[in-house]
């Protein structure tokens, strides 16, 4: 009988909760809306009694492997607690796995939920033909997930993977972490924002300024479609993405030398705008990705874009609940 | 019967050639010159001479598990080659392994020298109580090598742990690998010098020019003895030292989340100069380091000096042999 597992990806908006086979076939995904405001014990409840439904649905055609959780914080894997989450205050020091666990009667592995997103592309998306990779997920903030020999890296604390607070510009804008110029200064969607605006004030984009006061919900999106149409002010902000990104991704592949960096997160659909100058970047300050950009295809450094979108999270928690049990 | 194994450090000015037990007890280490100059074979041959006459020696008392060579240069481990290799021009494409195995009979492993003391420091080390690690070395140049659960990881093409390349300042002095601002343009002891003789330049530093022109062998140790006797240029130049270490250490400990940092090459010499001001970047630059910095002692991010000096890549290489038998 083929396994399946249950993927949950426990955002700040939604709750989504997919049966998923071995193969990584989406047999049935629910998507409810996160109730954080009623409480952990109400998301709980309301998770594990989909959770159970899809168990018991599909149960008698797969064997059940467990679930995976994908949680935005810094998971504790061994005791299976929520050591911090900025959306999830009254989950921290709460028996979370043992709770669901006793619930749903199966195995439940947390994890952080850039890693589960990581190991979704490493499955079945961008990262399939490497053992290892790196991801790096640009969206309202910056992370990422460092996934070697197929395996989530996840370091002595389970805090691998914070790619947003890697400095790329040492005296860059202040970041809430207390360090300046950390990555996420420069190519999240709120810092293309901010350089947006920076742009504005200083009076020297003038379409961007017609832009903002022409649309109340001035975005990242907006910057970016600006930047593809020629505006100057705007392409200047995306080269800067790019630079930023390419040094950091320079030093990564400088260190570990992976056969793949993964790019994903909504931001990643400005690629083409900053795309150029993190591909010129990354030439520049890693001969190993020079050495290595045009070996042998087995041989050769690949940097692209991640491809399974906002259910990559999902893929990565199915396929944890499937990993443990092999 | 226990097991000990050879292990080679071919440095550019010495062959240094060492039987170790399998506790790490350094039985007996030959050193000879390296005569780069006569060519690959004639160092080859003498390499594998004093190698048969250590195995003779000690063969009877030991289980001969085979011999690692730590080279310094870029290895393909598959092959047993080297790729490419600063001071072993005619080494390149040559089947080093294959020939070294055949004249002893016995395993042997080629390894950079970066990643043997790395692994050195590692077994007998620094890094001793940890299952990963990553070693910087501060010599001429900045090397590297990372440790990954008891291995050297190697990465794609054998050339991970390439940190003398990864960018500190973005906009720094250029460097030989065609970007600007590497780690190895601040922390090298040819950095020091530079500094130096650039402050001198500039009029800044009275005494660092009385203290060159009283000495023909100006050089990192004098610049570092100066700044521990409170001369404000000296320590202004290993403060600077210290900030590209901790600039990207942090965002090593921000990828890696390793339990150790090791600090290793002659330069580390330096510590109490650039210390201070590498954990002050360290912990405004990782949020990871300063939330683990205070935790319980399996818990806490450790960043050291090297414990054995000039051995730990004969240790490493003798290792890599052990390592491989079982």
């Amino acid at each position: 009988m083929p396994s399946f597992a249950i993927g949950v990806d426990l955002g700040g908006t939604n709750l989504r909760i997919a049966a998923i086979d071995e193969n990584g076939k989406q047999l049935e995904t629910i998507t409810t809306s996160t109730e954080v405001k009623r409480g952990r014990d109400s998301v709980i409840e309301s998770m594990c009694r989909d959770i159970l439904a899809l168990k018991g649905k599909y149960a008698a055609q797969y064997d059940f492997a467990g679930s995976g959780i994908g949680v935005p914080g810094i998971i504790d894997m061994e005791t299976g607690t929520v050591v911090w989450s900025p959306n999830l205050l009254d989950w921290r020091n709460y028996p979370v796995r043992e709770e669901i666990e006793s619930r749903l009667n199966a195995p439940v592995i947390l994890e952080n939920d850039a890693n589960v997103a990581a190991l979704g592309e490493k499955w079945l998306g961008a990262g399939k033909e490497y053992a290892s990779m790196c991801m790096i997920t640009l969206g309202t903030g910056v992370g990422g997930g460092v996934i070697l020999d197929g395996r989530v890296w996840h370091g002595l604390n389970g805090m691998a993977g914070e790619l947003g607070h890697i400095t790329a510009f040492p005296d860059g804008p202040p970041c809430g972490c207390t360090s300046h110029g950390c990555l996420e200064q420069y190519a999240s969607a709120t810092a293309v924002k901010r350089m947006a605006l920076g742009a504005i004030a200083s009076g020297d984009a003038p379409e961007l300024s017609r832009a903002m006061k022409a649309n109340p919900e001035f975005s990242a999106k907006i910057v970016y479609q600006m930047a593809m149409e020629g505006d100057v002010a705007a392409q200047k902000i995306f080269k800067t993405v790019g630079e930023a990104l390419g040094i950091v991704i320079g030093g990564l592949v400088n260190l570990l030398n992976l056969p793949a960096y993964v790019i994903g997160g909504g931001m990643a659909a400005g690629w083409d705008a900053f795309g150029p100058s993190m591909f010129a970047e990354i030439n520049k300050r890693s001969y190993v990705f020079r050495n290595t950009a045009d070996g042998e295809p087995k041989k050769r450094t690949v940097i692209t874009r991640a491809l399974l979108g906002g259910d990559a999270g999902l893929f990565g928690a199915a396929h944890l609940a499937l990993q443990a049990r092999v």
